[in-house]
């Protein structure tokens, strides 16, 4: 348990960056593209110019809003096993989201993406265990129009168990939600479980709400399910290129969304979620690999503890377009201090060259910086047990303490058992091949992607589905072209045991 | 500025630490091998065991002794400019020390070091902008008997400026005390510039003081010239299988061995530093890159605060064996969480495979690493001028801040502008050759090493050091075998532009 969450800023500097986006919403206000969200707006008191997009938001609407949000927000699956609640289930993981191309496992280069790859990315997520969260993590290029949506949910849903998030345009959002139904066997059913959360990114920055996805925000608000925003400022591009500035205009544009949310459906669950990005201005590159995306994290944190609202992101992306020592010190560096300031959900993983492209050892890879995470959340243990005074007193000046009972109780669950980081002397790591991470974590993809992936649909509901949507894509897993199931023994025993050192952990 | 450091203990957990500390310093005791320290030990109140190596220690002799710790350490450079102080310069990064191997750079494979590559790795940690202090970084293995640490320390010292910090066996300090007083001029010269800061690890968990170190504690301790200990408990071997016994029994530990210094030089400057561990107990691997070594960081540096000494160790350590994802996250993360939780100095950087071989590129990727931790440290900097309200009131909601006044200002100082992370789109940067961390990292370690390296020595201090320890090996500054300046004019122009690029920034 981590006691005290680490902080940039003071309580009076928290009510500072709280103010001065009061002020920009009261005196500089939000140029709104969606005019039903101008109407609803405008409703609830504030002032939108004659004419024209711009709304004001006098304080008190800002302050009455927000002050309705409730402390949690909870991600639910078909089965409720895999349902997560932040903050209580923090870190709560989900898998990068809507990269356009992949890294083709095959050949190592950057493709697009195309529905058979969401199947095996669905199939990974649900077998790798430090993901919580499925968030669809490539678009589909080969879906028909009109079908984008439904066609990456279907492969989606049909082999990945846990809870499911997506975005989706908004002449998509009724059959989204009629796959849902057939899915759940009925609207109500659906709407008693509803296991796709719903995401969009209503503000463009900056102080700007676009159309579509502020539809999408309405939509699902009106409906009551389970939806949230995320906020992406740049600094010198859509951004004050100071790290306070960008705080505060994402502050400003968070508030403006919520609150919208709220007027629509007051007490509707949400999240502080965002990617506050520093361009690199050398080139005006998107850098969300950079340690101010970090930094800017812990800063979203504390705004979000101030209005009691669960909080995370994009956290732990990348600039690197291979699994190299920038690929894990940027995801990992950002992981850590996202983690430590008290951020809940971490929207990472998978990811590769600034969200552009997915890649099956990068997931893998993140798995284990995801678990290294969830070491640090267990924290320090400190129990007169844990203490062992009595142990140290038993074992003595100079004396052992590997064979004490007290350690062979403990010597599968103090330290997390590395899969991808390897331990080996140099010389033991040389003889078993020298292969580095992204090396073992293709051979953990490999593992998975070479068995077989049960539907999770049963025959009646692919039926229904491929019935209902007969344009989309309806794809079915199958290993990555060429890919065999290895007569390795070796690696099946390899995998087994790793199999149940993790169901024995899980237990422990 | 980290205003809250990240903390797993209450104030209650940091007493009860230290309460228990004592509790095992008073019941149990240390086993202290070394007969002086058995005497100052017993001069100052400690109970010592007729006719054998038990010493116990009375809270109060500890409580009295451990108060007089003063709160800062300085080292010292010849050139005063390079002097760091923690805490006041925290992060203070010193690169990893005593590697008996090291990466070839032409051949990629790890072999002996000599003293040849100590000349090589001191101008390139010289050269490095994000290194406070060289702690040599291997061993010489080409070094006759008796010349062991002069061979070391000449090579560093001839082409390294910064604070140098060695540690060496008994047989051999006078001789390293009579090279720093030749390079200084004269014993007087040196004593008022101590350019060498003395390290050495008296603590054999568990519980034992070993012969060696404990006489180079004394030894300096008595001249009054600086060093500290460093405490490395790993636990499941040599501590309990837990965090929290771990971090008790190194506190026990570190109490003894600066009470030691105390009672020797009362007020003497010290530092809390450490390198606690787990070992992974799947085959007893020794795991500094493992998680649970940055969390236990986040326990000492309660501690240290609790006692009011500065703090540290050997953080950002890892596992791997090349410059791979895993060489990044095992670094990236644990530092992190040592910075953000409040630790000052960082002996990190340049060794894989748990300090057994010193890499190139490893280093300079760490340079990085350490630019990183630096900008966390800078912090969000929130004044109203940051805030920019006035410039988002002016760019106004769907403008753009690119080419605002305010932006151009701080093109180069918001966002850390990394070398070795690269933030091209894929196409770019595969049309650029597509390097890795490793290839950029190589690409500035060519730079570096093969332009010239001055002689840091008069003619007259190198003929006196040649002549007064004629057995040694006199290492001068050669590129790796193979290696020419480049006539590229691309990569010097590349070389001088981030040159100019570091100068605005250090000027900024």
């Amino acid at each position: 348990m981590i006691r005290t969450p680490a902080a940039f800023l003071s309580e009076g500097e928290v009510r500072r960056v709280h103010e001065a986006s009061l002020e920009i919403l009261e005196d500089v206000g939000m140029l709104v593209r969606n005019a039903r969200a101008r109407e609803i707006f405008a409703k609830h008191g504030c002032k939108v110019e004659a004419g024209g997009e711009n709304v004001r938001f006098p304080r008190s609407v800002i302050e009455q809003h927000r002050a309705g949000i409730p402390p949690k927000f909870t991600f639910r699956a078909r089965d409720p096993q895999f349902d997560r609640t932040v903050p209580d289930d923090t870190p709560v993981v989900i898998s990068g989201s809507s990269a356009p191309d992949m890294v083709d496992p095959a050949t190592g280069l950057a493709r697009r993406a195309f529905a058979a790859d969401i199947a095996r990315i669905a199939r990974l997520v649900d077998q790798l265990p430090n993901y919580d969260i499925f968030s669809v993590s490539t678009l589909a290029d080969d879906a028909p129009p009109g079908f984008f949506s439904v066609t990456r949910l279907y492969a989606a849903l049909k082999y990945c168990r846990k809870p499911l998030r997506i975005s989706g345009p908004p002449e998509e959002l009724d059959a989204i939600l009629k796959l849902a139904h057939i899915i759940a066997g009925s609207e109500s059913a659906y709407r008693e479980r509803p296991f796709i959360t719903h995401h969009y990114c209503p503000c463009v920055s900056p102080l700007t709400m676009d159309y579509d996805s502020t539809e999408a925000l309405i939509y699902y608000a009106e409906r009551g399910l389970p939806g949230h925003p995320t906020l992406v400022p740049n600094a010198g591009l859509t951004a004050p290129l100071t790290l306070a500035g960008t705080l505060v205009q994402g502050n400003a544009e968070f508030l403006a969304a919520v609150v919208l949310e709220q007027m629509v459906r007051p007490g509707k669950a949400t999240i502080y979620s965002s990617l506050p990005t520093v361009a690199d201005m050398r080139t005006g590159a998107y850098a969300p690999g950079a340690i101010e995306t970090g930094m800017l994290f812990m800063g979203v944190a504390q705004m979000a503890r101030f209005y009691g609202v669960p909080c995370g992101g994009y956290i732990g992306l990348s600039n690197a377009k291979v699994n190299d020592a920038q690929s894990g010190f940027e995801t990992g560096m950002s992981g850590v201090a996202a983690l430590l300031s008290g951020n809940h959900l971490f929207n990472m993983a998978g990811l590769l060259d600034a969200l552009m492209s997915f890649d099956f050892a990068k997931a893998v890879i993140d798995d284990e910086i995801v678990a290294m995470l969830r070491r640090i959340q267990r924290g320090l243990e400190l129990t007169e047990e844990n203490f062992a005074l009595d142990v140290i007193r038993e074992v003595g000046p100079g004396g052992m303490f590997a064979d004490h009972l007290h350690t062979l109780e403990r010597m599968r669950t103090t330290g997390f058992l590395s899969e991808i980081a390897d331990r080996e002397p140099r010389q033991g790591w040389a003889e078993k091949g020298a292969l580095d991470a992204q090396g073992r974590a293709m051979l953990r993809v490999r593992d998975i992607l070479t068995r077989d992936a049960p539907s999770l649909f049963s025959h009646d509901v692919d039926a229904r589905l491929r019935s209902e949507f007969a344009g989309m894509v309806a794809a079915t897993f199958a290993p990555p072209e060429g890919w065999t199931r290895a007569p390795d023994e070796a690696l099946s025993d390899r995998a087994e045991r790793r199999r149940r050192r993790l169901a024995q952990q899980a237990e422990a």
